[in-house]
């Protein structure tokens, strides 16, 4: 047996996420669905860095699965994007030891977030962005609030309540507002994420850039471990997994 | 009655085209959908510049219709965009005169053809590009072929069979390439085009960049005036209706 490791990209607008769930479309579906008709029936299972949301975005998903083919990683790699939908392509597969493990062996991960801050939505970008009707943030503010939350933190005020994670502690490495044209991207890298982590920090910094916010009460925020304290989670159409760091 | 001129932008991926067809998803029949809500059911005609086939984009396609509505053109703007779907977005409401016609004032249209050569096309751009794996055409030869196509000419040899237009002469003013990272546009600005002139302009060209077709024989198709001596008909998802002329 091989282990594979490989990176993909999907539009995560017509998947129920990217974790198996009885009767939805997900992309962990679709690969070892195509696994299974390149291995003739045999089940593969698919291990990734983590689990997305539904309509949430990657550009650098990670995952590894064992395989018995012996066909080059080459061959793989267009056999896989032969038979997988459009909106699901893989970028690399690599051969690793057997002791890689796409979601334990994961050292750190980047996200990023998209406004589209024009005063129309470009139809092309509805499914790609949030849109914000025009409104343009104070982004100085945004990242002078972003300083509290940089750094090793119980990150417990941004986590959704269904996790049954325990251990919040997270380190935030760095946090940076980019303007694109018209639209706003935040990128995020850490050592790991809470669930709906990032899109909890999108919506609670978006707060502070249209001043529903101040910029001193995010230390408070993070302070107080406490969800309620923190502001919307933002949608989930802004959202890309960019990378994960091994 | 008053007449407007609007400016619309839609994504054309989950339209049957501009045009109404019964029992199809058009942008037409959702424009005079939503008209016939904003006049209480009153049946709204609508006219554009001309119409796009399935799965091809605008960002500049321009319309008119005549109302009764006394309502500011600010407030029409906001009232279409609220009650249209997502994929087709109001840029812009302006009144003018009786006699600006949608279609019969146009004196020139601007469309866009997007390839993208890069050996795995994102699926973010998969309704929105053509893909060449990996291919990159030689340019210089395509911009160089061109030259055959600029000017005033008959242009049976890239007009669809299927149409009653009797005069083929069109004045094509400009036809230029650009490299947008690694996508590659072609930019064509011209007085009218047939059905589906860019498409087979695109196809044609296509075909000089990848060596099947030489420079030389571009001028040997224009004065053909036969549509079978010119190459295929590129795919709907490269091309965007930019800009109409008045």
């Amino acid at each position: 047996m091989r282990r594979l490791k490989v990176i993909i990209s999907y539009d995560g607008t017509h998947f129920s996420g990217y974790q198996v769930q009885p009767g939805e479309r997900t992309v962990q579906a679709e690969l070892e669905r195509v696994l299974a008709i390149m291995h003739k029936g045999e089940k593969i299972k698919v291990t990734a860095s983590g689990r997305t949301d539904a309509r949430v975005h990657a550009t650098g998903q990670t995952l590894h699965f064992d395989t018995p083919l012996s066909i080059p990683t080459e061959k793989y790699h267009k056999a896989l994007n032969v038979q997988l939908p459009r909106d699901i392509r893989v970028l690399s597969v690599e051969e690793v030891a057997n002791d890689f493990h796409a979601r334990y062996s994961v050292v750190g991960k980047r996200y990023r977030y998209i406004w589209s801050c024009e005063l129309i939505q470009s139809p092309f970008r509805r499914h790609y962005t949030v849109e914000t009707n025009g409104v343009k943030p104070n982004v100085e503010a945004m990242q002078e609030a972003a300083k509290a939350i940089i750094g090793t933190h119980d990150f417990s005020c941004f986590c959704a309540a269904n996790t049954s994670v325990k251990d919040k502690v997270r380190t935030v490495k760095t946090l940076q507002f980019e303007w694109h044209g018209e639209e706003l991207h935040m990128v995020i890298e850490g050592n790991g994420f809470l669930y709906n982590m990032v899109r909890i920090i999108a919506g609670t910094l978006w707060e502070v850039g249209v001043g529903r916010r101040t910029i001193d009460n995010l230390a408070l925020v993070v302070a107080s471990e406490d969800r309620d304290k923190a502001g919307k989670t933002a949608p989930p159409q802004g959202l890309y997994l960019e990378k994960v760091f091994y």
